[in-house]
């Protein structure tokens, strides 16, 4: 009666980039559990129970989940992008270590997906082509001053950054204060993508360069990616420009 | 006669985890480049023509397949994992960047797919739950000096490190630097992830600490994870332990 787990990565939202994998696995689940707007994208089933919860309630939906699971059923979490990638696999992993020791006896299987920071990247080119570093502007679990150090840390060793959760509703100023310490480190014309709901309705991509950054633009559906030095934008007649960072590097100065 | 190049992902290498994206792409296409053993995961057909070349003639590859395009075919490189992430993208980018007008009027699309890191990562738990970045080891095109910029400023800020590319014959002494470099930030109980050939034959995944962590074992088919001071490790009885690293974050000491 152990049951079983899977943590399942539903990609950036488009069908055709939900993984054969995904698919069996929300297949054969019994109980479905997610954030509603993911749930929705999975038809529904008569012999499929679902239970929807709110954006925030993600330890609360792990726990749930593991419950169930852990009473013998096959259980699913959705989760947007790659469940890994500031998603739903790591609060699973939190209430399992806090959890009762049954929760270690569920058969546990975490179902890649697409992460929003590839699936933007593939749109506009290349940006991510040279090392690279995914940091959340949400600083509801760590300290702004931590968010700070890890971006002049990145931005002055080279590293091309893509911003997650860049704002919401309750952080409304912490992306202009990330592009404002970006500007101390990197060149007025770095370039910067914007990449909304991309491979969705609405899906809408922007290339700016940093002094130009209006961070009135991003919003949560918004994934952003701040080049290096060494990122460079190739213009093209009547297209979108590619924007890619050259697999070379040379020293970066101090 | 603009043509058109897909450079596709095919993710870690189990066909399940291929997106219908990339099916479609591949499918598509009159003619496939690619290094060898990725042309080898696609199924032949007598209508598709196939030019294999070495891992090490990206450029070279790259340029004929646009050239190809160019005369007005569809045409698609194969990539392994995500074809942004230390692979094809970038080097079809330099290309079109370097070459004739031509290249810059094909249409090109960029299909993303499971980079190593996430296909590891899930097998694991979610080491990749918090901060992190992705850095090749390979200084065959930037200087040993960088990259050992990059492993400080990483580590010594809380970013959990994804090491692509730890080893390969001509490199051989690279990735035992890098781990004694990380060593000098990160607490020696610190989990690091060895995550070989994940999804193929001969997988083979192992949880060892970063004072233990034995350079040997990786080859040019390992990616390395190595953890933050915050991430965890759950034993599970019978099972591999769940390795994860949590949403949340305090400051990281100086």
């Amino acid at each position: 009666m152990s049951g079983h787990l899977a943590v399942v990565g539903l990609g950036p939202g488009d069908a055709r980039c939900l993984t054969p994998e995904a698919d069996e696995a929300l297949a054969a689940a019994q109980a479905l559990y997610g954030y509603g707007p993911y749930l929705d994208r999975v038809p529904a089933r008569a012999d499929q129970s679902r239970r929807a919860s709110d954006n925030r309630e993600e330890r609360t939906r792990a726990a749930a989940a593991l419950r169930h699971a852990a009473l013998g059923a096959r259980v699913a979490v959705v989760s947007g992008g790659d469940p890994g990638v500031f998603a739903m696999a790591a609060a699973v992993c939190e209430e399992i270590e806090a959890g009762p020791e049954s929760f270690r006896l569920i058969d546990v299987t975490i179902v890649p997906g697409i992460t929003a920071m590839l699936a933007v990247a593939a749109r506009i080119g290349s940006p991510l082509g040279h090392d690279f570093c995914a940091l959340s502007l949400s600083d509801n679990l760590k300290p702004w001053e931590l968010i700070e150090r890890r971006l002049d840390a990145a931005a002055s060793t080279g590293f091309v950054i893509a911003l997650y959760n860049p704002v919401s509703r309750a952080r409304p100023w912490q992306f202009g204060a990330a592009i404002a310490r970006l500007r101390r480190h990197l060149p007025p014309a770095t370039p910067v993508v914007f990449g909304r709901a991309v491979t969705r309705p609405g899906e809408q991509i922007s290339v700016i360069t940093l002094d130009r950054a209006d961070t009135a633009e991003a919003d949560m559906a918004t994934l952003v990616i701040v080049g290096s030095r060494d990122t460079r934008v190739i213009p093209r007649p009547g297209k979108l420009p590619l924007v890619y960072t050259p697999r070379a590097a040379a020293e970066v100065s101090a």
